[in-house]
């Protein structure tokens, strides 16, 4: 058993499936979910998500060894400052958001306000989940075979275990763990999760009404995406500014290669933009498909 | 049973997979099937979606009642001029192309030139396929569900007997019909199909080779279609020019909005855009999964 007792802020997609998964793997000997709506943690109780539940995160962070916060980004934002003096001394704050310079950055700065005895931060990015949300999609495997991505630094986990405590645990419920600086991992996700959002739904966008229903299963996939939590990737986009716009920015260059191949009837050049596409696909892309809900 | 002879030219995903439903449904009382690789032809055979195979298109078509040419654009282009003189009287030419405008202007010119008996020409365009290609996964109910297109004009199907015909055999193999002008199908395709592969193409080619790696399936689903065939998709981009050009660039116009709300920080803007985005898709696309290839 990793943790006697973990707390988790949240019981979504994310946070659910994270109970579940420690529970059932008893990686941690309790867990405590905390929301703010009454039914869903009913339903996170139901489904085995935790062994307690509260509106309280108060409370309920006090006593444990692990908080989670597994809320949308700008309330992690918000739980980092307002949780950090309520946690026991010695115990370990991570996240689970989709951004990390904006997180990690407002825990160095609520450790240093904070004069009480000293807790650890270590920001988690699990690369799971789909455009479904909420604890109802939450199951055990969902982060089976699922990138994991740390961003300790020396100030907020000084000798290192809070990082190999979590590593312990996401690799315990199916993750590949990989470490990067907040700042990378936030160039890396731009381009590989944040880009595609914007893209995806830019396309919806750039469709006439009349075209629409003529789309099919290509364009459904293309902007599958795309129907995610408008909020959160309105959120996540603002946070992670800095390597967003560039990420636009190059997409737009390669749209305009292909417009400049396709105008110059430059057939080799236009044919060379969709090999090199497919071959970078074909080489580092898992065909996989998404995952369907409620599997567990 | 519609027709006594149909002769498929080219037998792959889609030529095969229209082979297999005719006969199995006694929709045709005879398939041919040209090709141009013997392998593939046998296979063909095999895989039950041709009574004869043969290299030679002249004799195929020359006793046909239906001739439907399933190749790639460039190809159908071709064939319409090649194969029109050897055609018997009466007889009916279709294709599967994903262009139309260029297609159907060289049937009325083949037409025109041909001095023999009258043959018929009206264009198809089933919206139907998979990143996937070939002979090897055909299977009958590919175009269940599906949406046709026929472009019928005047010129090249006087009486609408043509018509007729087609949309009865697509309706048969399981397609919903619609019919547009030859132009007009080439500008709703450019929207829902050609500027989609554009873009998953120059979503790959935006981002950077140590990122790609990281993607996870949000990614793979966006980016799926850019697994096509690079020869094909430059083809029909050239062939489309006229309608793909505009698209794109009300693709990069729509990006641009994100930029600019990104860059001034306009929270509500931004979720605007992301919320159309989603109630469109949510509203007009079928949530359908990318159908599981040799499902017969």
């Amino acid at each position: 058993m990793l943790f006697n007792r973990v707390a988790i802020i949240g019981a979504g997609l994310i946070g659910g499936s994270l109970g579940i998964a420690l529970r059932a793997q008893r990686i941690a000997g309790m867990v405590v979910g905390v929301g703010h709506r009454k039914v869903s943690l009913d339903r996170a109780f139901e489904m085995g998500a935790v062994d307690e539940a509260t509106l309280d995160a108060h409370t309920a962070v006090a006593d444990a060894d692990l908080v989670v916060l597994a809320t949308r980004v700008g309330l992690i934002l918000q739980h980092v400052e307002k949780l950090i003096p309520y946690m026991k001394p010695g115990a370990l704050l991570t996240d689970v958001g989709s951004i990390k310079a904006a997180i990690c950055a407002t825990a160095r700065t609520a450790m240093k306000k904070h004069s009480g005895p000293p807790i650890r931060f270590v920001g988690s990015h699990p690369l799971a989940g789909s455009e479904k949300r909420g604890i109802e999609a939450a199951r055990e495997n969902l982060f089976q075979g699922a990138t994991c991505i740390l961003t300790p630094e020396a100030e907020t986990d000084p000798d290192g275990n809070g990082a190999t405590q979590l590593r312990a645990m996401w690799e315990a419920v199916g993750c590949r763990v990989m470490e990067f600086s907040p700042a990378k991992h936030d160039q890396i996700l731009a381009e590989v999760s944040h880009l595609p959002h914007v893209t995806a739904a830019a396309l919806i966008n750039a469709i006439s009404e009349t075209a629409l229903p003529m789309a099919a299963s290509g364009f459904a996939d293309t902007t599958r995406i795309a129907s995610g939590d408008p909020g959160l990737w309105a959120d996540i986009c603002l946070e992670n500014r800095d390597s967003i716009l560039p990420a636009i920015e190059n997409m737009r260059h390669e749209l305009k290669n292909f417009t400049a191949a396709i105008r110059d009837k430059d057939a080799s050049r236009l044919a060379h933009l969709f090999i090199e596409a497919k071959q970078s696909r074909d080489q580092h892309i898992n065909n996989h498909q998404a995952p369907a809900p409620n599997q567990r």
